[in-house]
């Protein structure tokens, strides 16, 4: 096993050598620009390492890890069209830097080079691996449509709301797993667990963003703190909010999330409030253990050392309490 | 072997059990909606015929063929935001009827869903047809990159035209032949034939579209005469009529295809008569039929009766004599 920085590494070094501009460049330039833009790379250095705790070797699993990174960036491009995004990790989106119709066209490019990077494996992995990618990329667009369903909707129910993160972003944290224990040939069973183990992590990591988002240290959070609340999005601390308060302080929250206040500052901080007073601050951050323990549960049942159990804890862990 | 129209309503039945609206239903009714928009199931009625033609039996096809189906109206779902286009098939574009978002996110499902229906096949046919659908998906987005490169181009050269509508429009009519022959086994000779005679037949009906919409008889060709004259496209009877006319003509035409003129009808005349006058007219039929010669070239090498080779003519000579 290496250490995260080292599958990083090792990934990136991949990925320089897959991102050469091809004809015609106005369709292979935006894939380059969005794929070189960075981020933590933590889908794909999570198919590395689950290749390796199965004792494939990471370096067999490389192509899948690119796929999920590819696939990761291609639903970011279409995201950013649809959620018109000026920026992405400090850079201009490919929409705004190109325009709309790259956007869409270079995405669509995106999503078939995705399959097309599990062409090396032989035919029953890579069956496995389509069959799980396109039933994955499915989910992701239903969690993207449910997500848009949700800006327009007033009566979002938290299980909703968390079918909602686990389709968008959860399923593809567990996919990025599988693929990993698919192409080392570990068993169905640890195959599936390690799957519900991503997926489980992936919720509680997407309530972390939820948190950290409200409560996060603008000194370290690297995005906007606040941005869900200016954005009136109906997160997981502003639907438990309105099941914990009183019908008023409801009506109250209501409004305060259906307007474009001037002052989002004031805003921000009376969200905040409500989200602390309400006991909804609280109950996210028990939702995210509550995730975690689920994860971890999970290893229980997997075939491997208790030194990789520990391995994937400290994993784990290491993203719940993450500041950024 | 049946005939057309009974593989066409095979393929509609087959279609018809499909196209089900699942949740949620923002995401998969504009899906149902442009699958249900009609048109000629040119593409899927020939992966039908080719299973036949290999002693495959068509059944085992039909989910092949429908794949090849859900990608050409995927594509035709993004062309139509790319092009800004109101109709398709007389009948509001998916983005109209709803909007771009929409139209891009249901366009995803698509693509990721035209991979599904392979799944049913075993891992070495999945794998053969997944491989060819990649390749060819990607190639007819790399045509469609170089269509919207052209628009603003005025050098487009004659093999860089042909290139463009090869990868557009005729390795879709390749592949979807090339996979009747996958999953009815036939020899990687037989496959790789088929799907030469099929793009080359595809190079010659886009060509016959270009004809068509200039020099078609407006009571039954459907659209409007005269269509890509009054958008001034790039068509082979612009670019063949640009390498006959001496110079003065040559920058007349240019002229004639750079400006908003208000009498279309003036200027779809005028355009006419450089085709006619210029040779170009007589050229494209020319290469109309080359194309169609190639493509029958094609089928001597082919492991298969002088029976099915002279339905293949047939077929072959219907497309090139239409009207429509």
């Amino acid at each position: 096993m290496l250490s995260i920085e080292k599958y990083q590494q090792e990934f990136i070094q991949f990925l320089e050598h897959y991102s050469a501009v091809k004809e015609p460049k106005n369709l292979y330039e935006p894939i380059s620009y969005i794929l070189d833009l960075g981020g933590k790379r933590l889908r794909p250095v999570l198919t590395l390492m689950t290749a390796d705790i199965f004792n494939g070797g990471y370096k067999k699993s490389l192509n899948a890890a690119l796929s999920i990174e590819v696939f990761h960036n291609f639903s970011l491009v279409h995201d950013d069209i649809m959620d018109d995004a000026p920026l992405r990790r400090g850079q201009t989106t490919v929409h705004e830097k190109w325009d709309v119709n790259t956007g869409i066209l270079s995405g669509d490019a995106m999503l078939i080079m995705a399959y097309q990077l599990f062409e090396n494996y032989e035919a029953h992995i890579f069956q496995d691996l389509a069959k799980l990618f396109s039933k994955t990329a499915l989910e992701v667009c239903e969690g993207q449509q449910y997500d848009v369903d949700f800006e327009t909707r007033n009566d979002v129910t938290i299980p909703e709301y968390l079918k909602m993160i686990e389709y968008k972003t959860a399923v593809l944290v567990g996919a990025a797993m599988k693929m990993g224990a698919i192409v080392a040939e570990a068993s169905k069973a640890d195959q599936e667990n390690i799957y519900e183990f991503g997926r489980h992590l992936g919720i509680a990591f997407q309530l972390q963003d939820d948190y950290l988002d409200a409560f996060g240290d603008p000194k370290t959070f690297g995005k906007q703190v606040g941005g869900d609340i200016i954005e009136n999005k109906k997160t997981y601390l502003y639907l438990k909010a309105l099941e914990f308060l009183n019908q008023s302080d409801q009506e109250s929250l209501i409004k305060l999330f259906s307007s474009d206040i001037n002052d989002v500052n004031a805003k921000i901080e009376q969200a905040k409030e409500y989200f602390v007073n309400s006991g909804s601050a609280n109950a996210t951050k028990e939702a995210i253990q509550l995730y975690t323990n689920e994860a971890f549960s999970v290893l229980e049942s997997l075939n491997i050392s208790e030194d990789k159990k520990e391995l994937l804890r400290t994993f784990g862990n290491g993203l719940m309490n993450r500041t950024v």
